[in-house]
């Protein structure tokens, strides 16, 4: 086959990149007591990858991380945080990029740009995926949210860099609840309950939670509803305005 | 002056490195309810600086930041651990690294790889300030604990990355004392407070803080130690062993 315009640019484009530098997105989909994270399929190949990409050399690594996420998969204003760089020696030295690219037609140069050893910055987000409707960009074949339980073997050290960016989400969940802003405006105990359990994959004492959540101080309760049998109906909740 | 052999080395040694990424390394130091910050003044110049240094081609970034730490401070068997990715678009590209190679002796070509844009990986650790003596390297005239409070104005952003470990640091204390072993074998709560208040730099209400710290399950109470005042006595403790 020969190779579309959009791969030969993308392969000459080195030069625009700060060297030895990439960045991967671990995108977490919540929704309805299910945890789903994002992959790619590279396109002609067996290839599953998280969405990543280069560094541009004027670019804020940050800024970095959202074009690539929205370049990869569609996906637009997500708040995404750094929470580890992986920095193996022969990080990027395996076949991935030239199998890749063979498959596509072309047949990289041994000292090709893409070839070196590459050091990730990783970034990890969560949404509600049911919101959230990734596309694939030119050159995946897919872009889906699958299972955690269910996730195929990715390119590289992607599954570990999933595993460690799901240690981060657990570990970080009550610092990072407000920004994530996966909840409605508001909701019930029971809702953030539901939120916490599927995260951390195990059941919670309900007094236990409660008494945890309302520790943090970073909740306000409403009145509740009337219903008519407002013994039944629970309190909700919404996040404070920390303004 | 004429520059030093090692000074002239270092300036040539660009090619074994990852361009255009560094390591900065925040210690924190504490003894006696007192939290400082090592920091290095560059030779014959007003430079303050965390401990820093590049990644050479082959090292894994760990490893990297472990040799760093000990080259520029003589401190070896650190427990490090990555905290954030300083990735402005223009980090670097100030007149640090001239000013300090011409007050030495050199002056840098305009396109010498120390005047590049860099990121830089941010480590910290928390160490025992009075077990820990740090020896200045060729290229520093000091390598000091300083008062948070008294810190100096340091180059590029280390201020802004001294601030940030500082908030990491706090955030993880729960998680991370058993590693970073500052403790002796056995202690009373009450050290273990003083720790916690130091770091917080805010008082803590002792009982809210017992049971705080026996709820995160890492706490294994001893016996009171006879003394013939056994009322009085304190508990000691120690951390579980998790093996």
């Amino acid at each position: 086959m020969s190779p579309s315009k959009e791969l030969v640019d993308f392969l000459n484009s080195g030069h625009l990149y700060m060297p030895g530098i990439s960045i991967d997105c671990v995108i977490f989909g919540f929704h309805n007591r299910q945890l789903k994270v994002l992959v790619l399929q590279f396109k002609s190949t067996d290839g599953y990858a998280l969405p990543g990409g280069f560094i541009r050399k004027e670019e804020h690594i940050d800024d970095a991380a959202r074009r690539i996420l929205e370049e990869r998969t569609g996906l637009k204003e997500i708040y995404l945080e750094q929470f580890h760089v992986f920095g193996d020696s022969e990080r990027g030295r395996d076949d991935t990029h030239r199998k890749f690219s063979r498959a596509n037609g072309i047949e990289l140069e041994a000292d090709h740009w893409l070839l070196q050893r590459f050091l990730s910055i990783g970034y990890y987000a969560l949404v509600d995926f049911s919101r959230a409707m990734p596309t694939p960009d030119v050159f995946s074949d897919t872009c889906q949210w699958y299972d955690l339980a269910g996730l195929p073997d990715l390119i590289l050290d992607h599954n570990r860099i999933v595993q460690q960016a799901l240690e981060t989400l657990r570990l970080m969940l009550d610092n990072k609840l407000v920004g994530f802003n996966l909840l409605p405006e508001t909701f019930t105990m029971n809702e953030l309950q539901a939120l916490y359990e599927t995260i951390l994959d195990k059941p919670l004492l309900r007094a236990n939670f409660q008494r945890k959540m309302l520790s943090l101080e970073i909740l306000e309760r409403l009145e509740k509803k009337w219903t008519g049998k407002a013994h039944k109906a629970p309190y909700l909740y919404r996040f404070q305005d920390r303004h």
